[in-house]
């Protein structure tokens, strides 16, 4: 209405909301009418978000949730079309989309601590494989995943990338082939979700599973999960050559001293860094 | 009877039927009385159909089905024990099929049009492996899964290598070193296929799955197949780098400026080579 | 009571119970009291024990199985607390222990027989890591699985690498992440046992089930555990060539020539080494 075009327009929200909650940082997608697409500003907030919580040590785990009925829809169509008109065709500006996209899913997987997903609604595309690239992830039970690019002629190759390292390769390929949705029970028992909850409570949900990791040691989860993804490149030998280091450190640093004397004597670990 | 023995010998049937159904090629094993194994023809006549399929752009999926009781009980026994007579004692008769065998299994994978194994009954040895190297499968209530190679003497090593990428570690060497089939619905659990049906209709189901990819850019699932058997090979740095420029080569695409134009503009979309 | 202290100390019972059934080697962990945590003595007897039985003919397959309530502990945490007063801090001993543990588990992998976990308890950290280690196991439905090192400072590292190479990833990581146990059911529906059966038959099942492998040629299990191993860490390309390789040596054995030879003859196989 003309009354209201008079008025000073009204601040944008951010696209990115950031809270703690105790030790865990909760980032919520907040683009919810335009399905939480991963536009490039989404993309850059989300990376300086992780790049910013991987020095804070006040910060244990992480969380994603999403703001509206969608998780998140993927790359954000509309600003990607609209380079269609740059004199390359869009082609430097898809690339550099797709790699910022790229490193923003691996510094997920690189984060020195564990980030759950909270998925309320359905994840597409590069919303499903911001979950699959999530060490954990709880499901609402109204919660759906699809890898759908197929549909419009843009097979999800990123995508698929975090994917089939989370589910067997034919259920994979029917979803990317397909690009049909998934439901939250069938995703958990192919391995891409931990956990499905009623709807609505999976916000909650994730937290509490963020919180009980937090309460270990920082630097044991840090060590951690790093080895994880690390031994899962290399063959069995390479991998047990590394990981009996890994171990190897791990016992001399001060949280598993103190680790193992408080089970030795029945008591609470205090770890060095809370 | 004798009437019949003065005739001219019927003509031998085809051991591989082929059928058109719109845009699907359905491949049909037809060596009943044998259980459909894969004899040194049958392996040929596959290859090379997968072969012509290849080019033939009026083809946007395959079906790859079995008449009579068995799906197909993998290699021909009795054509490979012939040649224990060689003066070799069949090894290079021997390894010759296996190479070819082999190739053939990887044709399948290679194709850049969506595969998908219409199971009706059992798949044993290579016939499970058949199976495995499919992109998608649907099985019959009735049918089963076997690797049961080791009850013969000869483990069902190049079986495995197919196997072993589709389903989990321990429940493949629990179908290696037992020889013993799995039903349909454990298939499924573990991810060996996509759907079980009721018997008598897995055909039509498989065709069905076929048509749904079919209806996709023909551009689009070519690419995004092959990319995704090369990346699963790939470290994750590796397999991102990889995706990436594949999917900014797939958006400078006719079919995906188009597929993105329409889902923008609520159409359906026209495939170029449609 | 004073009267028996003035006995002579009762012998200390072996750590290790071996015993034959038919062909099938049972190993016992047998340090009930201190939950079969796998003391630098207990890795070193059950490598030992897998050294001797590599060579044995006489034994087909191995099933491992546990005293008391807990099928393992993972490692002796008071045996390397102790080593903390070393000039070193321990990392010597510990860096010893860890290489130990890991050459013992990857023993376990490259044994030519097939080796069952028989899991009557809790199995966790290194305990779990060895149900994983094996081709195959069966656990009782009062079993659980653990990898709770993260809850001592310990980061169950070595553990992870037989875990995550079993199950798939986000199941592998919540185990890792929380360090809680999972139970039976659950380690069956991804991936990382077999078979559950009731409580007190699982000793039974997974010698039945070891038994059913020692049927089979021994020649053919040794060349198609081997092969197993190898080709899961190759391309597919490389897998193939591999195995048609494995495939057609085996051909030309004695026992595959036996086996085919009774197959088509409907008669039953005479293994050569049997």
């Amino acid at each position: 209405m003309s009354a209201q075009t008079a008025r000073a327009p009204a601040p944008q929200p951010a696209i990115l909301l950031q809270e703690n909650i105790g030790s865990i940082r909760v980032l919520t997608l907040n683009r919810p009418a335009a399905r939480n697409s991963l536009s490039e500003g989404l993309i850059a907030e989300l990376h300086a978000a992780l790049t910013e919580i991987h020095d804070d040590n006040s910060v244990r785990a992480v969380v994603i949730a999403a703001n509206g009925p969608a998780f998140s829809a993927g790359h954000d169509m509309k600003e990607l079309t609209a380079r269609r008109s740059d004199s390359d065709r869009g082609r430097a500006y898809f690339g550099q989309v797709m790699n910022a996209c790229s490193a923003m899913m691996q510094a997920v997987v690189h984060l020195p601590k564990p980030v759950v997903a909270a998925v309320q609604g359905i994840a597409t595309a590069a919303g499903c494989q911001l979950v699959a690239s999530c060490d954990l992830a709880v499901a609402s039970e109204a919660a759906g995943f699809a890898t759908p690019g197929v549909d419009i002629g843009l097979f999800c190759s990123t995508p698929m990338v975090a994917l089939s390292r989370n589910i067997p390769r034919k259920q994979a390929m029917e979803m990317l082939l397909t690009g049909e949705p998934i439901s939250a029970a069938v995703a958990k028992n192919i391995g891409l979700v931990n956990r499905v909850v009623a709807a609505g409570t999976e916000r909650d949900a994730a937290i509490a599973l963020a919180q009980k990791v937090a309460l270990k040691s920082a630097y044991t989860v840090k060590l951690g999960k790093e080895a994880f993804y690390r031994q899962a490149e290399m063959s069995l030998a390479d991998a047990y050559r590394y990981a009996a280091e890994v171990m190897t450190e791990n016992m001399m640093a001060r949280d598993a001293e103190e680790g193992i004397g408080a089970f030795i004597e029945k008591r609470e670990p205090k770890w060095q860094d809370k």
